[in-house]
């Protein structure tokens, strides 16, 4: 093994900061503030970089704000019912709405008071006020005044009040220019085969995408593969036309992690490592005064750490304010643990399940992006705490819109792909709803409902005495919720196999006896529960089977070990094993219901979701397409308590 | 006067959206649903038109999480402190964060728990679980799992998800094609000189602007002059190539408005004329199946219709629900009448004045684009409703963000132009603040003050008795409010006269004795007071000045009524005259105030003001620029109450 990068320090979030808008300072990164003059067709979005006056008045003649006629109000001074004023047509003149007014007029009546006599003349029966009916000069805005401030996000309305008063050109502030570059020699593109220890090149996307919601204008280089030599080319290259440089990834301690030896070599190295979770090896240098970022390289981490730094750099270069997050109060669902000393972000998803609006973690790993994808929120666990307890009150910064969490089914259980379908096929039919949905096991599902979490859960329990599925569980679990049993589907569960069963497994007898290695899925999951009442009704030794405590929370999560040939077999549905095209021993078939408390069971989100799996054939033949269920009790009650 | 187009009905707003609707549901606009494959580097803010699945696993092979070595479990059962395990060369393998684990190795150590000994042989001292530090294969997400359901719009890290699991094209929702044609004689392009009775084409930019952000995707076409021939023409070739068409204008019943019989006969017009304030006579029709909306040719009146009608369209189109907007409660600082059976849109400012968000009507021209841009909300008066009185609370559409209204600091009052340049210099120092100012004359900002609906109002109104300044207006009408007063300028009052003063204006009497024409400010202006001590103090009877009774709201409309030539004269700040390159004949210096009560001086928006005009030089350089100045009291507390 060569030499490691060492350098890699715990300071403190605040203190990192403090450092890094001190060197940002020195190097005058808030001070430059480029502008560019634009055409105003083109400015929609972008910061005004002065003040904004009008060009010319408008409306710039005086003009007539009714279709009708133009007069002189003195002619009208003696008009009423009884006393009408005629006038020959030279002491008229028509005119439709907009049209100057013609000299020596000053006033309009409209063309509904007026009466046409056979000969041009007209009839009127009331006076008219000065200036009546007309928009005289400047009366929407009079050149030289303030249209728009400097600092200002332009939107279409202001593009109209600008070339409204005669302004074409504006003068707006322009945008950081920031290169991200990627790195690393695993990396391949989109569309290229991946073999193993290769990864797609999708960071730098990711990172772009949002350095330019911020108010970047963001570009991405090629990869850079691991050569120090090319890396600092490549650096060096970059902070030339650029106001800002990323570098994704190559910030850790890894043998091949040079990058802060790099920076160090040809810049200024400030911070190398930060006491937060995740993202700690973030590197933050300056390089002929401008500020290049080494992000971890793990999606996640990359992300969260760049939001941390990166979002405020754009709003300081741009000299206005950062958009301010938004926050929500909401309960913990569960407790998360912390270390003391570092700034923890967890991302969580919401859901509004009765009074509260419960947080729940999504997902851990700093490679997980789908936790991202269905993250509501972002829960900061601050260094001074050790975590944060069960029903305790949390601040979370809102990732999605208020109104969509709101409208938002938390569906917490056991994991079957038909839950997949579901939410798609309702968020298709009613836009609004959306399902956020997390795999925890059945009985993970009848404790989410215990604590509150839940609108419903999915649920496969077997109870061992009685053969019945998942209402002994309820009476000795939930026996003061008042609640509906709804079946969703019965399915097959069994062996996932490769193709063709190499290893011919038909028992876990052949399992036990062939010393084959196995998955396991966690304690709690209904398929756990099936596969301890077989082994136990078989007789066979837990210990016996090869992998009885490699646990994984999902069917698909079994297939793809299978499918990878890291394992020989798994219990899970046939549905996963078709997916991945496997091959399924059936094993039992089982029934699979949702557990829904009668609180929530006339929830418009809920009523959306049976009316879909009840009326909806579309539906039930998609779900059939999947393999290896029955829908023969699909949204039928079986039980209620 | 020719044959004017009077087919113009005033349909109930509820009636015409279900007719409106009938009819497209009828031609199948929302059946249509076209989607297109695109690259998912262009998808960002597109909406999925199916739902979307993981293509591959991703990770797609077992991967080392952590840097270290790769191991087998086994081999370390038995290792502790006093009982080191120690492992040669065959036995593990130097993994960096990422690479694929080695074929039959099933865990990772950390480097930090890796002793390198000196024959390349490493020394561990704790045990390792099966699959330690192992991203296994999907462990993020398995193939086939879906990654986004059908109708969701496309986010940065949803085209990472896509690409990491191997999805480089994604189906998306085909925005409709939306041409804006803009129809009118009249109208020049941006950057042409427009004369008297042309008109600068802007309203086509707003509408496009809209459109695009509601999700259309909106093409502007070059104006069309009115003659029907050509309008019938350019219609039908629009058909062809759009899901939707909007003209602008010609939907009146002026003499030139011909769009509906144009319509009638190559289509079917659904409605004509509604029964809504602004916006009646828009033009609802289907040509060749296409939508054709014909709005009138003010800009906020087509505008405001456009949202009525074409946000929800945009959104049916797509098969998503409308962003919903977002409303506040707020309290109306002032009564606003409607019609009934009218459904009146009123622009509104609103502003967090103490523990009340105060509503107040920003401006009723339809031509007034101004008014939209300071616009914070939109109230709208129910058709059964003859208006809202003073203090009643109403429901307001937020056109702002609510943070931005939170920062605004509302300023009623008399009219300089010094506020113009204060709001400028405070957004652009507190890019948080914004300043938003109405021009309703010192009395105004004194009764604005004692309805709660400002923070500060500006005045300079002169005690005809005691020649004092404010205060005794102060003491008189706002006895029980504790404030204080701060002075921000004095300026010079006088007769604003075209260059050289043509009519040799030196005082009242000679506009009097010459009966030149003159335009006054409105009563409660501290300029209208002023002007009125010096007609009394001169004996000039006010029958005698001719225009006494026209009047304007700032002195800039002052100035432009003048630079215009429709008045010789008219009283007013030389700052004004100077804007607009008049002539000025000095009357007075005034005192200007700012009326703070004692509620809001610490007020941080307050408090903001104080500091820039107290200690920014620069800007009292800006303010001397504008002519007529003296800030000698400037920010010096002149009297507390």
């Amino acid at each position: 093994m060569s030499a490691r990068n060492i350098y890699l320090t715990n300071k403190p979030l605040s203190e990192a900061r403090e450092l890094w808008n001190a060197a940002l300072g020195r190097h005058r990164f808030f001070d430059y503030a480029p502008t560019e003059s634009i055409n105003v067709d083109n400015s929609l979005g972008r910061l005004t970089a002065e003040a904004v006056f009008a060009g010319n008045s408008s409306p710039s003649y005086n003009a007539a704000a009714m279709d009708g006629i133009a007069v002189r109000f003195a002619d009208l001074a003696s008009a009423n019912e009884s006393n009408p004023v005629i006038l020959s047509p030279e002491h008229y003149q028509a005119v439709n709405t907009g049209n100057a007014l013609p000299p020596d007029f000053d006033a309009v009546v409209m063309i509904e008071d007026v009466n046409l006599l056979s000969d041009d003349r007209v009839e009127l029966i009331s006076p008219a006020t000065p200036w009546q009916h007309v928009r005289t000069i400047g009366e929407d805005i009079v050149a030289t005044e303030l249209i728009l401030p400097e600092n200002h996000r332009i939107r279409p309305i202001d593009q109209g009040a600008m070339l409204a008063t005669g302004i074409t050109e504006v003068t707006v502030k322009r945008s950081p220019r920031i290169l991200v570059i990627p790195t690393g020699t695993e990396l391949v593109q989109p569309g290229q085969s991946a073999e193993p220890g290769q990864i797609i090149e999708f960071n730098s996307r990711i990172l772009a995408g949002y350095l330019n919601q911020w108010g970047g204008e963001a570009r991405r280089s090629l990869p850079v593969t691991d050569e120090p030599v090319l890396l600092e080319e490549a650096i060096l290259a970059a902070v030339k036309d650029n106001d800002m440089v990323v570098l994704n990834a190559g910030a850790s301690a890894g043998t091949k992690d040079f990058t802060s030896s790099v920076l160090s070599k040809i810049g200024e190295v400030i911070v190398h490592g930060i006491a937060i979770k995740p993202g700690k090896p973030v590197i933050l240098a300056i390089v002929d005064d401008v500020p290049v970022i080494g992000l971890p390289g793990y999606p996640v981490s990359a992300l969260l750490t760049m939001r941390l730094f990166v979002e405020e750099m754009i709003s300081g270069f741009l000299g206005t304010d950062m958009v301010p997050r938004e926050y929500t109060a909401a309960t913990m669902s569960r407790p998360v643990h912390s270390s003391m000393g570092v700034d923890q972000m967890v991302r969580v998803t919401l859901g509004h399940v009765g009074a509260n609006l419960m947080c729940t973690p999504s997902g851990k790993g700093a490679g997980a992006v789908m936790s991202l994808v269905r993250a509501d929120g972002l829960l900061t666990i601050p260094a001074g705490s050790e975590g944060v307890g069960a029903g305790e009150k949390v601040q979370v910064e809102l990732l999605r819109e208020k109104s969509e969490i709101e409208a938002t089914l938390v569906v917490i259980g056991s994991h079957d792909n038909t839950i997949d379908l579901l939410a798609n096929q309702l968020h298709k039919h009613k836009p609004r709803v959306r399902i956020s949905s997390a795999h925890v096991g059945s009985m993970g599902g009848i404790m989410a409902i215990r604590r509150g979490e839940a609108h419903l859960a999915g649920s496969h329990l077997l109870d061992e005495e009685s053969g019945e599925y998942n209402v002994p569980f309820l009476r000795r679990l939930l026996p003061q919720t008042p609640l509906k049993l709804v079946n969703l589907c019965y399915r097959e569960q069994g062996f996932m196999v490769p193709q063709g069963n190499p290893k011919k497994i038909a028992t876990f007898a052949d399992i036990a006896k062939n010393q084959l290695s196995f998955i396991n899925r966690q304690r709690g999951a209904g398929t756990r529960l099936l596969t301890d009442k077989i082994l136990k009704e078989q007789g066979i030794d837990r210990a016996d089977i090869n992998g009885y405590a490699h646990e994984e929370y999902t069917h698909m999560s079994i297939a793809a070990a299978v499918a990878s040939g890291s394992v020989d077999t798994g219990m899970g549905i046939r549905a996963a094993a078709l997916a991945l095209g496997l091959d399924f021993v059936p094993v039992a078939e089982e029934r699979y219901d949702l557990i829904i408390p009668e609180e929530f069971y006339s929830d418009f989100k809920v009523l959306a979701l049976l009316d879909l799996i009840r009326t909806q054939s579309g539906f039930h033949q998609k779900i059939l397409e999947l393999g290896g269920y029955n829908l023969r009790d699909c949204g039928k009650i079986l039980y209620e308590q």
